[in-house]
């Protein structure tokens, strides 16, 4: 059996307060998994203890979603800015609804759904850039509920780096010490080849390499890049992209100062060398990378936006409507997300004060 | 410590010789691992009792392996033909030389290193065609030394087919019940889509279904299909093969009475699916089957070839020239693709004699 009493004890009395790491967790779509995945994440009692969570969505929408699950003598305070001190009881609520919360309907597709979401993401947003605090973490919304509601971005990698004016924003997978970032993203195999210029893997070494050291806390970070095709192109024989394209845009970034080993075949890279003291990979395109990643993962991958002037991760799952509202979503991949976004805002702290 | 003394008691004899499989196992490349991993393989006791191995190749070769394995006590049975009965004592090898046994060079790229490697291969395949084995496995050749000897073919696949009349043979990845199957194999990535027919993807559907009631015994085989693009094209935002080719193939080998599912996200497919009874998966290409198989399998993945009157297996890896004669290659692939060339040729003929 699971606990089943809430602690909600968080941040820890005994943690200092300049010691702690606030972090806006958006509810995602209502009538997702999220909101539970954050209320079995905030109710773990290991989840680290300076961590100050403010949830940010409607209050409305996560006590229907804490009845569901059995929390309910959570207390829930409900705030229309962020407060300098966070309660240390219960979960403190940004509610961005001007409170028309919409009805919750476990794995239905709703323009007020997607407006929630959207409306919860440009708040945290916002909230990070004025710096009441430290790192958003973003459950997951549903792509159709946002369009309904008059959203034109594809998701949220796309809508905040709108909102934060970065031109370089980029999805990177991470679990534990395996760091997966990719070269080309949301596109079609057939226009992947076309996709991997020098230009582009040097962009992306160079977000990479920034991250690593700022973000993740690694003086000299080391990059392994992958080949496009099969056995990195075997010598030409099965491509010659990583003659023509990969090898000289990883000589380049050498040059640059970083430090870069490859291409690399990519099946090789996953059965028998994350051992070998890589800090991260650079995957061609989605399925590289992301295949070997969520196999490795299990329930505990997060997203990290790289490239951005905030901290931002995410779960590295959907909406899952099919088991919504039913207490059956793991939390791992939010817990982790959750974990990821306090470390690196912490990293990332420490080296704007060393600087 | 690992056992050092050699025990080669194999077929053990109380096993009968009816029930006994034989396998005619390569040596591979003279200066590579393979006669490295199959000498260990060998000498594990726990191989399979009822296994019955006959090595194809040199003895001298592989004395001069056993004798750095330190395995000196070694008994080699040297014939010019596969005999009826095979002692129990030590290891029988099918010497392919005519006494003229290249020095062995560990590491090195030699025309008589490929010479031999070949002229295992095309023994082995006799000698399964004939009767007189049941079942092959093949240690690592080197592509650069079999073009060195003069043989056009890229690898023992091609090889064998061509030797064997067999238009159709598929590679499969075998570990366990993960069983993966390609429908494009060894091409550049900007040649994959092109690659992706309805006619390429029934015929491998056909192939896979055959060989998972015929060689794994699998009575109503339940095949998973891989989409081609991230997320299996998303309905059509991302790729429309999965729409206009996929699916519809899936369709017809459904109206041919075959059980099969998707297109499914790979993904998704590799993270989380695995468990829920398919018994094969059908990937589109190369690195999206290959990069999560040899991550889940670590070192015990099997390459079995589909579509061949003969049983074929090999250990996933290469020659390994890096590592050639000292001692420190890893014998689990090539136990496996002993023990799936066993099981299978027994599956193969428990249907036969069934019919």
């Amino acid at each position: 059996m699971a606990i089943k009493r809430p602690t909600y004890q968080r941040p820890d009395p005994s943690v200092d307060a300049d010691a702690r790491t606030r972090v806006a967790i958006t509810l995602g779509d209502p009538n997702g998994i999220g909101p539970e995945v954050l209320l079995k994440s905030l109710h773990d009692p290991h989840l680290m203890p300076a961590m100050e969570p403010v949830v940010v969505g409607s209050a409305h929408v996560l006590r229907v979603h804490a009845d569901v699950l059995g929390y309910s003598d959570l207390t829930i305070h409900t705030v229309d800015h962020i407060p300098d001190t966070i309660p240390n009881d219960g979960i403190t609520v940004l509610d961005v609804t001007d409170g028309h919360a919409p009805a919750v309907s476990f794995g239905a597709v709703t323009a007020a759904g997607g407006t929630l979401a959207m409306r919860a993401v440009a708040a945290a947003v916002d909230a990070c850039v004025e710096g009441t605090a430290d790192a958003m973490v973003t459950a997951p919304i549903s792509k159709d509920a946002i369009a309904q509601a008059g959203y034109t971005v594809p998701g949220h990698t796309e809508f905040i780096a709108e909102r934060t004016n970065s031109p370089r924003p980029m999805m990177m997978m991470v679990a534990g010490g395996l760091r997966v970032g990719l070269v080309t993203a949301h596109i079609p195999i057939a226009q992947v080849a076309k996709g991997i210029t020098k230009a582009a893997i040097g962009t992306k070494l160079e977000v990479l390499d920034t991250t690593l050291r700022n973000d993740f806390g690694i003086e000299t970070p080391h990059i392994a890049v992958l080949g496009l095709n099969p056995h990195a192109g075997d010598g030409g024989v099965l491509g010659k992209e990583e003659e023509e394209i990969i090898a000289p845009a990883i000589a380049e970034a050498e040059k640059a100062g970083l430090k870069v080993s490859g291409p690399l075949p990519a099946d090789g890279f996953f059965a028998t060398q994350l051992d070998e003291g890589y800090d991260a990979v650079l995957a061609m395109y989605h399925d590289q990378g992301l295949v070997p990643f969520k196999a490795l993962a299990f329930d505990h991958g997060v997203n990290f936006t790289a490239g951005l002037p905030i901290v931002r991760t995410s779960p590295d799952h959907g909406t899952a409507y099919g088991i919504a509202g039913k207490g059956m979503a793991l939390p791992g991949s939010m817990r982790s997300a959750i974990e990821v976004a306090v470390t690196t805002a912490q990293h990332r702290r420490a080296k704007q004060s060393a600087a």
